[in-house]
């Protein structure tokens, strides 16, 4: 039989993954789940792809303030407007995703569903990353994208639970990952109706439904958008303590994965600040020792980026 | 090669269904529409199950309110307990959408989403119809559940798409329809986020995110849930007529159904009340001449239901 997940090195850390989506699958475990209930959780910055120096959400945010007409930019604040003429992406950095998406509803408000996915395709496919000079969209973990094959070929249903606005994951998902739009879990933007030349369709406002947001707001997206606890979680950062703990929480077996980024030759090395004893039961990724290979398309790597703390 | 809908009578409707999918899913066909966009949307009572002489939902709402202990019983309108505890269910069939879904809210604050599912499926179980006195599960239509498979197995998405809250419809889909839960588009409850004895779980309050209700409600929740436009529709009332012409609307070749109830000896005839002119442009699907069987499992019909008006 070929190996499931050949990107991972043969490690406890990928044998535990087989072992858990075997016991849960095999009908004649005591494990067993059904297939109704493999619902898999992923977190995207930092866990499906790389979020260093900054998260490409925060590099579309600059991408869309650039774009903007000069009568749209006067109604924005000036230090924003004047970071993104000058590429300051710390600044962007900074930005929290409350902050991050109250740009993006501003910059975007009056478009079509359609001409916003093509904005961001747009972006993922030819801005390209400061230190490994590809596009963002390349930037994606070939052994997650593995893992995530593994799951559906299992017959579980990933999602990805995002504390940004679900449209820029959304535009991404199919592209990146497989996973198709309805599968995108967070808060959305509010659409309005609108019938145009004898046709209907739907324009984006400036407002989010739901709250964008990180450790409770995710558990809380997951029972709006999918309605039943997942039995699988992944995740990279303090935001995701509570979506892996109300996996662990659940009636059935669960398996919950924290990616450490532990490898600044190939990526960036950086804490994930979580300190929860729950860690203790959760399976540790680390990118160092399990990922045999890490990027989907590989990159030549240049120089090893700064050692980054506080900002995951 | 089996015929892929063999409930249905060998007309133009069940004809002009096959051939579209037929058309849209083989690749060297002029309106072929890659897997990715092959979603569609079907509202739930009157289109996939018995909407007469009320609502499942609304008959669920009378049971729930009887379940009520006499402390929360008198937090509650007195004309509505009375009603309830008479059986009135010409009272509840008058209430609109957003007032059942407030009561349904009130009744159920508190309650885990397990707790909820288990209230639902009881009732779906054992609450008998007043007139074909089985079970309201089994009041689903055969012949679109062979459809909703059909388009399964030719790589589409189907989405129930609920002018109600989700929560009901979302404890009923996997069981009567093989439609999972995320697969359920509408107004969700708003859930709270609790800790008890170290696990996490959420709780239902008494707010809901999004609005319930039908045309316009419909498209945007289209577009949360969902995030793009179906390709398919199917509905039957009134409250359906937006989200077909959304359908409609869009740049891949569509198709709307619109169920018509005109077999009061199987089950009630009652008008669409649509006279929109794009009506013309739908597919009528007549219940009485396009379906071969009717209910998924056979009943006895009794005496033919009175013809009804006003209420779809």
């Amino acid at each position: 039989m070929r190996k499931p997940l050949p990107s991972w090195t043969d490690s406890a850390t990928s044998e535990g993954i087989v072992q858990f989506v075997r016991r849960v699958t095999n009908p004649s475990s005591p494990l067993f789940v059904p297939p109704d209930e493999r619902i898999a959780v992923f977190d995207s910055d930092g866990t499906l792809w790389c979020e260093q120096p900054a998260s490409a959400l925060a590099f579309f945010v600059m991408h869309r303030l650039r774009d903007q007409s000069p009568e749209h930019l006067c109604l924005l604040d000036p230090a924003l407007v004047d970071a993104a003429e000058r590429g300051d992406i710390e600044f962007f950095q900074r930005l929290d995703l409350d902050q991050l998406s109250d740009i993006l509803l501003q910059t975007n408000a009056g478009l079509t569903p359609e001409q916003f996915v093509t904005q961001a395709h747009r972006f993922l496919a030819r801005s390209l990353h400061p230190r490994f000079g590809v596009p963002f969209r390349e930037l994606t973990y070939r052994p997650m994208l593995e893992l995530l094959a593994f799951l559906q070929a299992k017959d579980f249903r990933p999602f990805i639970v995002t504390g940004g606005g679900v449209e820029f994951v959304r535009a991404a998902s199919e592209q990146l990952y497989g996973v198709p739009t309805e599968r995108v879990a967070g808060a959305t933007v509010d659409y309005s109706f609108e019938r145009l030349d004898g046709k209907i369709l739907v324009i984006r406002t400036r407002t989010l439904l739901g709250e964008p947001g990180e450790g409770e707001a995710k558990v809380r997206a997951i029972q709006h958008r999918i309605g039943r606890r997942p039995i699988l979680a992944a995740g990279n950062s303090v935001g995701d303590e509570e979506m892996l703990e109300y996996t662990r929480s659940g009636q059935n077996a669960s398996l919950c994965l924290l990616v450490e980024h532990d490898d600044a030759v190939r990526e960036y090395a950086y804490d994930s600040h979580i300190e929860s004893p729950a860690r203790d039961s959760w399976l540790t990724v680390s990118m160092r020792h399990d990922f045999r290979r890490l990027f989907a398309k590989p990159t030549s790597v240049p120089a090893p980026g700064p050692r980054m703390l506080n900002v995951s």
